[in-house]
């Protein structure tokens, strides 16, 4: 029996006394039960750690080979991006464009999976940034963070050295894109989510890249036979918010252009 | 290499020739890769459940041996929900009345975890109904479901047989309460929530019992001393549409309405 429990403060809703020797009783009791459950909690969690880095390290020869199959496929990555019904929202045209560069991508989980992941993004020569990677890291969980000393929860981003005039970032911070003190979901461009670190917890894109694209890209690269909605400039801006928000049927009118543009 | 990979179908936003041997026969060797991916994945998930049975085992004993000691504290599940932060929000009055003469809750998980789980709800004889025991159940998963020839996803509740002139569910039906269509998350009231199977999937009141009430009810009952959010009819809705559907700012007009209703 660790601790002995407060009094519970309870306005008057419960009837008859409130509390006595019996009661206390048991309710140290019931709290040494809780104690009992939450070292049982914690056994769990540490198995099934322990079965989560088990198949960490069985996957990772197979994401190796993927690697290197990926790079005879040219645009293997941007294509799977584009196909992606929510990542596809964050792909600004000429980031679409830019990342045609992008070679291989990466996602690492740290060694006990909980505290963090960082994703890698590796790029070709191109004509937008000298970035060889681009690297964006989550420390989210305290025991790693905290013995180097990084702040948690807290993402990182690796600074773009942007070539001249090539700035896709401060291009898109000078249009009109509504206002800015927005949550992670609503991004609205891929380089805006990279760069910006402000609420780790809730990354809602690199969890499903993490997720979602990295564990089986193919689903993506491989465009289903199942009719899927085109990204178009003019519909782009509803497009995305009708992602995370469930709205439904307001842009049908568009759909018949799809099928003829498949047919070429 | 069990299946031919499809075409990509890319929309003219990749240069270069669509496809060709080389680019054909690695899509098939990223496709066994795949593969081996969604094998090992399976085994782990198998692992993991394997996993969570046996901690499941291991602390029933440790729940029986709570749900005795329970007994001897009066109100103990009323005044944990009366704390929820969230589950206090369906509680009516009358209906916490009713709840003074819940005894005893209890959740199982089903044997294979995944396919879904029952809460028990116990009561001590009562002025508003007969039965002894309300149970919610819910079958979400396929395997087990269809072996036994129910459907999935689904939830079933007992039918509560009231006494006269005590059906809370009747009485609260004749109040006006908005759009009767609406999401689990926004059942106004205890006894409609558990009547109600039109969305098992998405049950949020469920799933807080089954993973946070249940498993650590102690913190709950004895209220802390940080002050605790009063769950306010007036903040109510707000946060229900924050919450679930991530608008921004678009029915700005209409939020102010929204207030008014709630203070009648």
């Amino acid at each position: 029996m660790s601790s002995v429990p407060k009094r519970p403060k309870l306005d008057g809703a419960v009837d008859g006394p409130a509390g006595n020797e019996e009661e206390s009783e048991a309710l140290e009791l019931i709290d040494a039960c809780q104690n009992e459950i939450d070292a049982l909690n914690e056994k769990a969690s540490e198995e099934i750690l322990k079965v989560e880095q088990k198949y960490n390290k069985l996957r990772k020869p197979c994401y190796e080979k993927r690697s290197e199959l990926v790079k005879r496929v040219p645009n293997f990555w941007v294509t799977s991006f584009i196909n992606h019904p929510q990542v596809s929202g964050i792909l600004d045209e000429e980031e679409e464009e830019c990342l045609h560069a992008l070679s291989k991508l990466e996602v690492e989980e740290f060694e006990d999976i909980k505290s963090g992941y960082r994703i890698n993004f590796h790029f070709d020569e191109n004509p937008y940034f000298e970035n060889k990677v681009l690297t964006k890291e989550f420390h989210l969980n305290s025991a790693a963070a905290s013995e180097n000393g990084s702040d948690w929860p807290a993402s990182t981003s690796t600074p773009i050295n942007w070539k001249e005039g090539k700035n896709l970032l401060k291009q898109l911070l000078t249009k009109p894109y509504g206002n800015k003190k927005k949550r992670n979901s609503e991004y609205k461009t891929f380089f805006d989510w990279f760069s910006d670190n402000t609420d780790p917890v809730n990354d809602e894109i690199a969890e499903l890249i993490k997720d979602d694209l990295w564990p089986n890209p193919l689903q993506y690269y491989l465009v289903p036979d199942i009719e899927v909605e085109p990204e178009d400039e003019e519909d782009n801006d509803d497009n995305e918010e009708e992602t995370f928000e469930d709205e439904d049927g307001e842009d049908g009118e568009g759909d018949d252009d799809d099928e003829d543009e498949d047919d070429k």
